[in-house]
Protein backbone atom coordinates (compact mmCIF):
# COMPACT_ATOMS: atom_id res chain seq x y z
CA UNK A 1 0.00 0.00 0.00
CA UNK A 2 1.25 3.74 -0.85
CA UNK A 3 -0.30 6.30 0.80
CA UNK A 4 -0.90 9.45 -1.93
CA UNK A 5 -0.19 11.90 0.37
CA UNK A 6 -1.60 16.33 -0.58
CA UNK A 7 1.70 17.13 -1.84
CA UNK A 8 1.79 14.36 -4.83
CA UNK A 9 1.69 14.69 -8.47
CA UNK A 10 1.07 12.60 -11.32
CA UNK A 11 3.03 12.72 -14.28
CA UNK A 12 1.83 11.10 -17.54
CA UNK A 13 4.46 10.74 -20.22
CA UNK A 14 3.60 10.88 -24.15
CA UNK A 15 0.69 8.76 -24.14
CA UNK A 16 -0.19 10.30 -27.76
CA UNK A 17 -1.86 8.35 -31.01
CA UNK A 18 1.42 8.34 -32.76
CA UNK A 19 1.38 5.08 -30.35
CA UNK A 20 -0.99 3.35 -31.91
CA UNK A 21 0.65 3.13 -35.17
CA UNK A 22 1.79 -0.92 -35.98
CA UNK A 23 4.91 0.45 -36.80
CA UNK A 24 6.06 0.36 -33.20
CA UNK A 25 5.52 -3.61 -33.39
CA UNK A 26 4.30 -5.66 -30.64
CA UNK A 27 3.11 -3.71 -27.67
CA UNK A 28 2.61 -5.40 -24.00
CA UNK A 29 -0.14 -4.08 -21.58
CA UNK A 30 -3.06 -3.20 -23.45
CA UNK A 31 -5.22 -2.13 -20.51
CA UNK A 32 -2.50 0.33 -19.69
CA UNK A 33 -4.75 3.20 -20.75
CA UNK A 34 -7.45 2.18 -19.32
CA UNK A 35 -5.28 1.81 -15.86
CA UNK A 36 -3.62 5.06 -16.70
CA UNK A 37 -7.66 6.66 -17.02
CA UNK A 38 -8.55 5.08 -13.29
CA UNK A 39 -5.12 6.26 -12.04
CA UNK A 40 -5.82 10.00 -13.18
CA UNK A 41 -9.63 9.79 -12.03
CA UNK A 42 -8.11 9.35 -8.81
CA UNK A 43 -5.83 12.32 -8.64
CA UNK A 44 -8.16 14.31 -10.20
CA UNK A 45 -10.78 13.68 -7.53
CA UNK A 46 -8.58 14.41 -4.83
CA UNK A 47 -7.56 17.47 -6.39
CA UNK A 48 -3.62 16.77 -6.80
CA UNK A 49 -1.26 18.07 -9.24
CA UNK A 50 -1.77 16.20 -12.96
CA UNK A 51 1.06 17.08 -15.33
CA UNK A 52 0.64 16.18 -19.06
CA UNK A 53 3.95 15.68 -20.51
CA UNK A 54 4.24 15.27 -24.80
CA UNK A 55 6.89 14.29 -27.43
CA UNK A 56 7.59 16.74 -30.10
CA UNK A 57 10.24 14.91 -31.91
CA UNK A 58 12.87 16.66 -33.73
CA UNK A 59 12.79 14.57 -36.97
CA UNK A 60 9.91 16.03 -39.27
CA UNK A 61 8.69 12.32 -40.24
CA UNK A 62 7.81 11.16 -36.88
CA UNK A 63 4.37 10.13 -35.91
CA UNK A 64 4.95 12.41 -32.63
CA UNK A 65 5.68 15.35 -34.26
CA UNK A 66 3.32 18.79 -33.40
CA UNK A 67 1.46 19.71 -35.82
CA UNK A 68 -0.04 15.61 -36.79
CA UNK A 69 -3.03 14.42 -35.59
CA UNK A 70 -0.67 11.77 -33.83
CA UNK A 71 0.57 14.02 -32.28
CA UNK A 72 -2.62 14.12 -29.80
CA UNK A 73 -3.18 12.58 -26.33
CA UNK A 74 -5.13 9.69 -26.53
CA UNK A 75 -8.57 10.03 -25.16
CA UNK A 76 -8.07 8.59 -22.05
CA UNK A 77 -5.88 11.30 -20.77
CA UNK A 78 -6.63 13.91 -22.44
CA UNK A 79 -5.93 17.56 -20.35
CA UNK A 80 -8.88 19.67 -18.99
CA UNK A 81 -8.75 23.14 -18.03
CA UNK A 82 -6.06 23.49 -15.28
CA UNK A 83 -3.47 20.83 -16.35
CA UNK A 84 -0.33 21.96 -16.50
CA UNK A 85 0.59 20.45 -20.38
CA UNK A 86 5.11 20.18 -20.84
CA UNK A 87 6.60 19.74 -24.36
CA UNK A 88 9.47 17.78 -24.36
CA UNK A 89 11.60 17.17 -27.08
CA UNK A 90 14.37 14.25 -25.86
CA UNK A 91 13.00 11.28 -23.83
CA UNK A 92 13.97 12.82 -20.29
CA UNK A 93 10.94 15.26 -19.73
CA UNK A 94 13.56 16.45 -17.48
CA UNK A 95 15.40 18.05 -19.94
CA UNK A 96 15.00 21.01 -21.73
CA UNK A 97 11.71 21.83 -19.94
CA UNK A 98 10.74 23.11 -16.55
CA UNK A 99 9.48 20.16 -15.20
CA UNK A 100 12.31 20.27 -12.49
CA UNK A 101 11.02 23.76 -11.79
CA UNK A 102 7.58 22.59 -11.04
CA UNK A 103 8.53 20.19 -8.79
CA UNK A 104 10.97 21.50 -6.53
CA UNK A 105 8.57 24.37 -6.41
CA UNK A 106 6.04 22.03 -4.44
CA UNK A 107 9.09 21.82 -2.13
CA UNK A 108 9.39 17.75 -1.71
CA UNK A 109 6.58 15.97 -3.29
CA UNK A 110 5.76 12.54 -4.29
CA UNK A 111 6.40 12.51 -8.13
CA UNK A 112 3.92 9.41 -9.80
CA UNK A 113 5.05 8.46 -13.18
CA UNK A 114 3.04 6.51 -15.83
CA UNK A 115 3.04 6.30 -19.25
CA UNK A 116 4.57 5.17 -22.48
CA UNK A 117 7.18 3.65 -23.40
CA UNK A 118 8.17 1.75 -19.93
CA UNK A 119 12.19 0.94 -21.24
CA UNK A 120 12.80 4.70 -23.27
CA UNK A 121 10.73 7.93 -22.17
CA UNK A 122 9.06 6.74 -18.28
CA UNK A 123 12.62 4.96 -17.14
CA UNK A 124 14.65 7.33 -18.23
CA UNK A 125 12.66 10.68 -16.71
CA UNK A 126 11.95 8.45 -13.74
CA UNK A 127 15.84 7.58 -13.88
CA UNK A 128 16.29 11.16 -13.44
CA UNK A 129 13.95 11.75 -11.19
CA UNK A 130 15.32 9.73 -8.19
CA UNK A 131 18.75 11.25 -9.23
CA UNK A 132 17.36 14.74 -8.58
CA UNK A 133 16.51 13.82 -5.76
CA UNK A 134 12.58 13.37 -6.04
CA UNK A 135 10.48 10.91 -4.16
CA UNK A 136 9.98 9.11 -7.60
CA UNK A 137 6.83 6.05 -8.12
CA UNK A 138 6.77 4.02 -11.04
CA UNK A 139 3.18 2.50 -11.73
CA UNK A 140 3.62 -0.62 -13.77
CA UNK A 141 0.19 -1.34 -14.72
CA UNK A 142 -0.22 2.14 -16.31
CA UNK A 143 3.01 1.65 -18.58
CA UNK A 144 3.70 -0.15 -21.97
CA UNK A 145 6.79 -1.04 -23.96
CA UNK A 146 7.15 -2.24 -27.18
CA UNK A 147 9.09 -5.51 -28.68
CA UNK A 148 12.87 -4.12 -29.55
CA UNK A 149 15.52 -5.55 -32.02
CA UNK A 150 18.96 -5.77 -30.02
CA UNK A 151 21.88 -4.74 -31.38
CA UNK A 152 22.72 -8.19 -32.58
CA UNK A 153 19.58 -8.36 -34.61
CA UNK A 154 17.31 -10.76 -31.50
CA UNK A 155 13.79 -9.60 -30.83
CA UNK A 156 13.12 -9.21 -27.34
CA UNK A 157 9.73 -9.59 -26.53
CA UNK A 158 8.13 -6.20 -25.18
CA UNK A 159 6.77 -7.98 -21.79
CA UNK A 160 10.63 -8.50 -21.06
CA UNK A 161 11.50 -5.13 -22.25
CA UNK A 162 8.94 -4.02 -19.78
CA UNK A 163 9.77 -6.13 -17.16
CA UNK A 164 13.62 -5.99 -16.91
CA UNK A 165 13.58 -2.23 -17.00
CA UNK A 166 11.56 -1.54 -14.48
CA UNK A 167 13.51 -4.02 -12.66
CA UNK A 168 16.40 -2.18 -13.56
CA UNK A 169 14.68 0.78 -11.73
CA UNK A 170 13.07 -0.82 -8.74
CA UNK A 171 14.71 0.50 -5.48
CA UNK A 172 17.77 2.08 -7.48
CA UNK A 173 16.01 5.03 -8.55
CA UNK A 174 12.14 4.71 -8.04
CA UNK A 175 9.47 2.37 -6.48
CA UNK A 176 7.63 0.27 -8.83
CA UNK A 177 4.54 -0.26 -7.87
CA UNK A 178 1.27 -0.93 -9.25
CA UNK A 179 -1.96 0.74 -9.60
CA UNK A 180 -4.21 -0.93 -6.73
CA UNK A 181 -1.56 -0.12 -4.72
CA UNK A 182 -2.42 3.69 -4.73
CA UNK A 183 -4.07 4.32 -1.55
CA UNK A 184 -6.28 8.05 -1.68
CA UNK B 1 33.78 -0.48 -37.35
CA UNK B 2 33.69 2.98 -35.31
CA UNK B 3 36.17 5.31 -36.43
CA UNK B 4 37.79 6.98 -33.11
CA UNK B 5 38.25 10.90 -34.03
CA UNK B 6 40.66 13.02 -32.60
CA UNK B 7 37.62 14.46 -30.42
CA UNK B 8 36.85 11.12 -28.55
CA UNK B 9 36.79 11.22 -24.85
CA UNK B 10 36.57 8.00 -23.00
CA UNK B 11 34.69 7.54 -19.78
CA UNK B 12 35.15 5.09 -17.14
CA UNK B 13 32.06 4.62 -14.65
CA UNK B 14 32.52 3.00 -11.31
CA UNK B 15 35.10 0.55 -11.49
CA UNK B 16 35.79 0.21 -8.09
CA UNK B 17 37.06 -2.33 -6.09
CA UNK B 18 33.71 -2.36 -4.03
CA UNK B 19 31.84 -4.36 -7.05
CA UNK B 20 34.18 -7.26 -6.38
CA UNK B 21 32.20 -7.94 -3.31
CA UNK B 22 30.25 -11.32 -3.56
CA UNK B 23 26.74 -9.09 -1.98
CA UNK B 24 25.88 -7.84 -5.02
CA UNK B 25 25.46 -11.59 -6.85
CA UNK B 26 25.94 -13.28 -9.89
CA UNK B 27 27.78 -11.13 -12.65
CA UNK B 28 28.12 -11.51 -16.17
CA UNK B 29 31.19 -10.27 -18.31
CA UNK B 30 33.89 -11.40 -16.14
CA UNK B 31 36.09 -10.63 -18.78
CA UNK B 32 35.20 -6.94 -18.69
CA UNK B 33 37.61 -5.31 -16.12
CA UNK B 34 40.80 -7.15 -19.35
CA UNK B 35 38.61 -5.39 -22.36
CA UNK B 36 38.51 -2.35 -20.37
CA UNK B 37 42.22 -2.51 -19.78
CA UNK B 38 42.65 -3.02 -23.27
CA UNK B 39 40.52 -0.39 -24.64
CA UNK B 40 41.92 2.36 -22.20
CA UNK B 41 45.18 1.63 -23.47
CA UNK B 42 44.23 2.68 -26.80
CA UNK B 43 43.02 5.74 -25.89
CA UNK B 44 45.90 6.86 -24.16
CA UNK B 45 48.29 5.34 -27.10
CA UNK B 46 46.57 7.88 -29.15
CA UNK B 47 46.57 10.77 -26.42
CA UNK B 48 42.96 11.09 -26.53
CA UNK B 49 40.84 12.46 -23.22
CA UNK B 50 40.59 9.92 -20.73
CA UNK B 51 38.04 10.55 -17.74
CA UNK B 52 37.99 8.47 -14.86
CA UNK B 53 33.93 8.62 -12.76
CA UNK B 54 34.09 7.27 -9.29
CA UNK B 55 31.11 6.41 -7.11
CA UNK B 56 31.05 8.17 -3.68
CA UNK B 57 27.41 6.58 -2.58
CA UNK B 58 25.75 9.19 0.48
CA UNK B 59 25.24 5.80 2.34
CA UNK B 60 27.73 5.82 5.23
CA UNK B 61 27.97 1.80 5.15
CA UNK B 62 28.18 1.38 1.44
CA UNK B 63 31.35 -0.17 -0.32
CA UNK B 64 31.63 2.97 -2.41
CA UNK B 65 32.24 5.31 0.15
CA UNK B 66 35.38 8.09 0.16
CA UNK B 67 37.57 6.59 2.78
CA UNK B 68 37.21 3.15 2.17
CA UNK B 69 40.02 0.64 0.57
CA UNK B 70 36.71 -0.72 -1.55
CA UNK B 71 35.81 2.72 -2.85
CA UNK B 72 39.59 2.53 -4.76
CA UNK B 73 39.85 2.08 -8.69
CA UNK B 74 40.19 -1.43 -9.34
CA UNK B 75 44.07 -1.80 -10.92
CA UNK B 76 42.66 -2.60 -14.44
CA UNK B 77 41.79 1.04 -14.87
CA UNK B 78 43.79 3.03 -12.38
CA UNK B 79 44.08 6.45 -13.37
CA UNK B 80 47.27 8.26 -14.43
CA UNK B 81 48.89 11.51 -14.00
CA UNK B 82 47.15 13.81 -16.02
CA UNK B 83 43.76 12.59 -16.38
CA UNK B 84 40.71 13.79 -15.05
CA UNK B 85 38.82 11.89 -11.87
CA UNK B 86 34.93 12.74 -11.32
CA UNK B 87 33.23 11.56 -8.02
CA UNK B 88 29.36 11.55 -8.63
CA UNK B 89 26.80 10.46 -5.47
CA UNK B 90 24.39 9.54 -7.78
CA UNK B 91 23.53 7.07 -10.62
CA UNK B 92 24.55 9.55 -13.60
CA UNK B 93 27.47 10.93 -13.94
CA UNK B 94 26.27 14.21 -15.31
CA UNK B 95 24.04 15.24 -12.45
CA UNK B 96 26.42 16.99 -9.72
CA UNK B 97 29.47 16.94 -11.23
CA UNK B 98 31.07 18.98 -14.11
CA UNK B 99 31.31 16.13 -16.49
CA UNK B 100 28.26 18.03 -18.89
CA UNK B 101 30.70 21.05 -18.89
CA UNK B 102 34.22 19.38 -19.96
CA UNK B 103 32.47 17.77 -22.66
CA UNK B 104 31.10 20.70 -24.02
CA UNK B 105 34.16 22.44 -23.86
CA UNK B 106 35.37 19.85 -26.29
CA UNK B 107 33.13 21.50 -28.92
CA UNK B 108 30.91 17.87 -30.64
CA UNK B 109 33.01 15.25 -29.01
CA UNK B 110 32.22 11.46 -29.25
CA UNK B 111 31.66 9.96 -26.02
CA UNK B 112 32.63 6.11 -25.27
CA UNK B 113 31.50 4.96 -21.91
CA UNK B 114 31.88 1.78 -20.25
CA UNK B 115 31.95 0.21 -16.88
CA UNK B 116 29.90 -1.01 -13.93
CA UNK B 117 26.69 -1.60 -14.19
CA UNK B 118 25.63 -1.81 -17.62
CA UNK B 119 21.65 -1.08 -15.88
CA UNK B 120 22.35 1.55 -13.33
CA UNK B 121 24.95 3.96 -13.88
CA UNK B 122 26.37 3.44 -17.36
CA UNK B 123 22.89 3.21 -18.90
CA UNK B 124 21.57 6.38 -16.99
CA UNK B 125 24.65 8.34 -17.69
CA UNK B 126 24.23 7.07 -21.77
CA UNK B 127 21.00 8.07 -21.43
CA UNK B 128 21.11 11.31 -20.64
CA UNK B 129 24.71 12.29 -22.82
CA UNK B 130 22.37 11.29 -25.53
CA UNK B 131 19.32 13.44 -24.47
CA UNK B 132 21.69 16.48 -23.90
CA UNK B 133 22.53 16.11 -27.58
CA UNK B 134 26.18 14.13 -27.26
CA UNK B 135 27.28 11.71 -29.93
CA UNK B 136 27.41 8.55 -27.29
CA UNK B 137 28.58 4.95 -27.74
CA UNK B 138 28.51 1.98 -25.04
CA UNK B 139 30.94 -0.06 -25.38
CA UNK B 140 28.57 -3.56 -24.62
CA UNK B 141 32.03 -5.87 -23.50
CA UNK B 142 33.21 -3.18 -21.38
CA UNK B 143 30.46 -3.06 -19.26
CA UNK B 144 28.94 -5.85 -16.69
CA UNK B 145 25.64 -5.99 -14.95
CA UNK B 146 24.47 -8.31 -11.73
CA UNK B 147 21.57 -10.51 -11.03
CA UNK B 148 18.35 -8.46 -9.79
CA UNK B 149 15.85 -9.30 -7.98
CA UNK B 150 12.44 -7.50 -9.79
CA UNK B 151 9.45 -6.10 -8.03
CA UNK B 152 7.87 -9.54 -7.70
CA UNK B 153 10.64 -11.08 -6.21
CA UNK B 154 12.14 -13.08 -9.49
CA UNK B 155 15.55 -12.74 -10.10
CA UNK B 156 16.53 -11.68 -13.65
CA UNK B 157 19.57 -13.47 -14.66
CA UNK B 158 23.00 -10.75 -15.19
CA UNK B 159 23.09 -11.33 -19.36
CA UNK B 160 19.56 -10.87 -19.33
CA UNK B 161 19.43 -7.36 -17.64
CA UNK B 162 23.05 -6.66 -19.28
CA UNK B 163 21.66 -7.87 -22.88
CA UNK B 164 17.96 -5.54 -22.17
CA UNK B 165 19.30 -2.55 -20.83
CA UNK B 166 21.83 -2.40 -23.97
CA UNK B 167 18.93 -2.57 -26.43
CA UNK B 168 16.98 0.08 -24.80
CA UNK B 169 19.78 2.29 -25.31
CA UNK B 170 20.90 1.46 -28.47
CA UNK B 171 20.20 3.09 -31.52
CA UNK B 172 17.71 5.54 -29.05
CA UNK B 173 20.58 7.25 -26.71
CA UNK B 174 23.44 5.61 -27.89
CA UNK B 175 24.99 3.49 -30.29
CA UNK B 176 26.00 -0.35 -28.64
CA UNK B 177 29.27 -1.01 -29.98
CA UNK B 178 31.99 -3.83 -29.20
CA UNK B 179 35.46 -3.17 -28.39
CA UNK B 180 37.15 -4.75 -31.62
CA UNK B 181 34.92 -2.06 -33.40
CA UNK B 182 36.87 0.74 -32.57
CA UNK B 183 39.36 1.59 -34.83
CA UNK B 184 42.08 4.23 -33.65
Amino acid sequence: MVKVSNNSVLVIIDVQKGFDDPKWGKRNNPDAENVMASVLSEFRKHMLTVIHVRHDSRKPESLLKEGKPTFAFKDEVKPVEGETIITKHVNSALIGTNLEEILRKMGDPNVYYMGITTDHCVSTTARMSGNLGFKSYVIEDACAAFETRDQHGETIPAETIHNVNLASIDGEFAQVIRSEDLVF
